[in-house]
C-alpha cells in the first residue's frame, strides 16, 4: 500500500503526526487554529471510498482532534469538513472557530489570503497537537 | 428524551424520514441535490457531544446518505459537513456537487439566495431519496 500525500496539501501544512489511520496536518494559517486528517489509503476521494471499518476509525480521530482543538484553543465552534473540490485526495478539515474571527459566521474555505505561523510559533502549536493527540 | 429541530432547519427543509440516528431533511433549494442528518438527541452542537457508540451510527448514515445522493444526482463531488456557525443544533451536511454549479469550487454554505423546489418537483426527490435510505 504507498500513500503520497497530495502537494498542494504538503505545500500549505505542517506535519503533526500519525494516527492509527490518517495523517494530521496544521494548516499553515495563523487565523485559524485548523487542523487536517488525511487517511493514508490511495485513490481516496470521497468518505464512502474507505470501508466501513476504517469510516469508524476516521469518526474517532475527527472526535480526537475535536477535542485536542477545544482543549487547545477553547473555541466557540469546531467546524469538520470534507469537501475535496480543489484538492481531491480524502481530507478532513477541523477548524476552531470563533465570533470574532474574519470569516464567522461563514465557512473558512478559500476566505482570503492564507497567514503562515511565524516559524517558532507554528512549530510550538504543532508541538502541542502532537502532545494532545499523541502522535508526538 | 426530547428532540426539538431547531426552526430555521425546519423552515428550510423538507422531511425525508428517520434514520436509527438521524432525522433526514432535504434542503430546499433546488440548487444543489443537498439533505442535512440531525441526530434526534437534545443539547447537541458539536460531533463530540455524542457519544462514541452514536458517532459511529452517524457515519454509517453520512455513507448511506452520501451513497443516495450519488446514485440519485451522479455528482462530480460530494462533500460533508458538519459547521453549525449559525444553527447551533447539531446537523450534517451532505451535498451533491458538480463542477458546473453556481458555487464550485467553493463550499455551497451561505452562498447566494435559496431556489426552493417546485411543490411536486421537491416531493418527487424527497420520495426519491426516502426510498433510496429505506425510510420511505
Amino acid at each position: 500500500m504507498t500513500f503520497a500525500l497530495d502537494p498542494r496539501l504538503e505545500r500549505d501544512t505542517l506535519f503533526a503526526g500519525d494516527l492509527i489511520l490518517s495523517r494530521v496536518l496544521v494548516m499553515n494559517d495563523s487565523r485559524w487554529p485548523w487542523a487536517i486528517l488525511v487517511p493514508r489509503r490511495e485513490n481516496l476521494t470521497e468518505i464512502i471510498d474507505l470501508p466501513a471499518a476504517e469510516r469508524a476509525i476516521l469518526m474517532e480521530e475527527i472526535a480526537s482532534l475535536s477535542q485536542a482543538l477545544r482543549d487547545l484553543a477553547e473555541p466557540q465552534k469546531i467546524n469538520v469538513a470534507a469537501l475535496g473540490n480543489i484538492v481531491s485526495q480524502l481530507h478532513v478539515h477541523v477548524v476552531a472557530r470563533y465570533e470574532k474571527d474574519p470569516a464567522w459566521p461563514g465557512p473558512v474555505f478559500g476566505v482570503g489570503t492564507a497567514v503562515p505561523y511565524p516559524e517558532e510559533e507554528g512549530r510550538a502549536f504543532v508541538a502541542r497537537l502532537a502532545q494532545k493527540l499523541g502522535t508526538a
